[in-house]
């Protein structure tokens, strides 16, 4: 049968799936041959992953129970793990409010899903992990850009970004902890402030922290779930992605019951339920304990991996940039200064990757394309020595930039 | 912070996530300490899951590049292996056209999030896999309800449903071999009919295929991809589900590569990537051979069940119920006859469980809640003893409500 069609009945929302450059870089990534220093993606250290714990665990407990289809909901091995995992932490989960997603991201699209209607007002983070603003826009949001300062998203900016906009917001989308990208961290007023507005617009805030585990430098701040335990306008995304390996594609929410029974049903409609083999992996090395050893020691590692980044910053570019100082998590934001300023970072990009480093260009942070003098460096994944070559190479890049200019 | 919210802010679909009766079942399933039949789940039956070679690829292949990032449309080495395995099957599949997904069910969320708005007109069958209508559902779609008969979806029934409807479908959502849930095949002629239909609407074929492999009787009839290649409006997913472990949650789709990309963007702002760890083991197994012939294994294996099965239903229920004769799969439909059809099977479906025998009840297996007369049974999941059993725990449970009225 040879028919053709003028054009595909695709959904009004087609056009609001831009895809992400982010993760576009691993492909591009992959498809390169030569050496790249990879600042890249955020993703943990090989070092940082426990390949031969989880290979044995996989070894040792996998059965047929792990192949075949599970409780949409999460395993049972998991949830009870992660709830005995959680009591050491400052966010204790209970079972009726948790459910297991394939990872934080799917996290994001049960949110959205759930809370965002087709013209809501969705308030995000600029810049910002601009996979999340993109599940929000699948669904049709408008996507309000509120700036993010040295102590996070400006909460006090938002009363009148909201009223410019003319109507009050469906859900604001927040990292609080060491933010992607920017790697600031919410202020405590800020939260406070937040949590408030919240419900003066009946708000849900979509609380994303897949780093708030991995502090550094500095105190803990109360997280959302900590200052207003219970609040039905909180859904808290959380994952094992850089705590453990985002291969795993394992993460929970820690929702308002009522609103855990929606998730169930949304991500029946998703994925059935979450990888079998993974879950009980991930169990199995919450079960075995030193869980909280192995996140102090990943924790030492990416404080001394900022630390060389920072230096090597200093060491090769100096004044050429301005870097945030974060106190935990895997990014450090780069904001090009002077005579630099005129280079545009998704230029820069293309002749960097062929100068052997990667990074992600600012205007990828933002649905709108801010921030074209900035990038988002990832120190997590690479040693301290390569740390440096990274940035020397990023130099190099930089100079060329200037020099054709 | 104590503060009271009067409604949540949840999105208008948010009504229309219902949840999926087959797979609460499992949890409900796994709750129970008594001995039960399992014909509810559409699982393989252990026996038909490789364990032995799946943990050992595990353990032998599972590196650090399993457990990082992967690129969104599949790990390469998953790719280039299905391109391979699919050589031997008559649907060829090739990398521009191949997005690997999170299990078949990703697909079908993937299939609307791309082609359907809220108020569109979705065709599906009836009785269907209601997991796969409710995410049209919770994508808003007005879902009109097609008969099918002992040759699959009446599609030349579907002009005058839809000049009903007023309006032509954007999307036509079917089960082409040993159809969930009532085991028919849709005939030559009508898939043939079906493609003009689609190009006359110009709406998109959902064609889900889970079982297409696994014929046992009978001969293949070609399949969308093979009646229109290269069809800008068939969207076909696919999965290994049935034929290696659901658990893993791996499957794919092969789409138009101008549809691919917006495949990729959608599923970005979905879940990153598949499983990592899951793509390298499907991958290594394929890799292995033999899985040619382990299809051949578990197809001569359900052949024998689905005969245990009609047989049991004819030794215990004779003509008290009317079974379909499925040529493959996993499903047989059951409808009950006489004075057992005034037998509601959502009812029915308590004082089984209690009986020690699960299936899927009718209602459940249409939105609309049809077919309160009937139910599915899998046959794959039990041995040919335990299905007996449990036909006979089933003939208990019918005897009962009889005798309660």
């Amino acid at each position: 049968m040879i028919l053709t069609t003028t054009t595909l009945p695709l959904a009004t929302r087609a056009a609001n799936l831009t895809g992400s450059i982010i993760d576009s870089s691993t492909s591009l990534l992959a498809a390169q041959t030569h050496d790249i220093v990879r600042f890249a993606m955020g993703s943990p250290a090989d070092e940082a992953v426990p390949l031969e714990a989880l290979r044995e665990i996989a070894a040792g407990r996998l059965a047929h129970d792990s192949f075949t289809y599970g409780a949409t909901e999460g395993e049972p091995e998991l949830v009870d793990a992660l709830v005995e995992f959680s009591k050491g932490t400052r966010e204790p989960v209970s079972p009726e409010r948790l459910t297991i997603t394939t990872g934080g991201m799917q996290g994001l699209d049960l949110a959205c899903k759930i809370f965002v209607n087709s013209g809501d007002l969705v308030v995000i983070e600029s810049p910002t992990y601009t996979n999340g603003s993109a599940t929000a826009a699948s669904y049709g949001a408008e996507l309000l850009e509120a700036p993010v300062d040295e102590n996070g998203l400006v909460v006090e900016a938002l009363p009148d970004l909201v009223a410019k906009a003319g109507r009050t917001p469906k859900a604001i989308y927040v990292i609080p902890n060491f933010q992607n990208p920017s790697g600031t961290t919410l202020s405590l007023e800020r939260r406070e402030r937040l949590l408030e507005l919240a419900h003066e617009w009946n708000a849900v805030i979509i609380d994303d922290d897949p780093y708030g585990l991995l502090r550094f430098d500095g105190d803990d701040i109360p997280g959302f779930p900590e200052l207003s335990p219970g609040d039905p306008l909180l859904f808290s995304v959380r994952t094992f992605s850089k705590i453990l390996a985002p291969g795993l594609r394992v993460g929970w929410v820690d929702t308002d019951p009522e609103v855990r029974q929606l998730v169930i049903n949304a991500k029946q409609a998703m994925d059935t339920c979450t990888n079998v083999p993974a879950q009980h992996i991930v169990a199995e090395f919450i079960r075995r304990g030193g869980f909280a050893q192995h996140i102090e020691t990943i924790r030492a590692e990416y404080r001394e991996r900022k630390i060389a980044m920072r230096d090597a910053l200093e060491r090769h570019l100096g004044d050429r940039v301005r870097a945030t100082d974060p106190e935990g998590g895997f990014f450090l934001w780069l904001t090009l200064q002077g005579e630099d300023a005129a280079t545009n970072t998704s230029e820069l990009f293309e002749t960097a990757l062929a100068d052997g480093v990667a990074f992600i260009p600012g205007p990828a942070l933002s649905p709108s394309g801010r921030f074209g003098d900035a990038l988002r460096l990832c120190f997590a994944s690479s040693t301290p020595e390569r740390i440096d070559e990274g940035v020397r190479r990023l130099t190099v890049a930089l100079d060329r930039a200037r020099e054709a200019r």
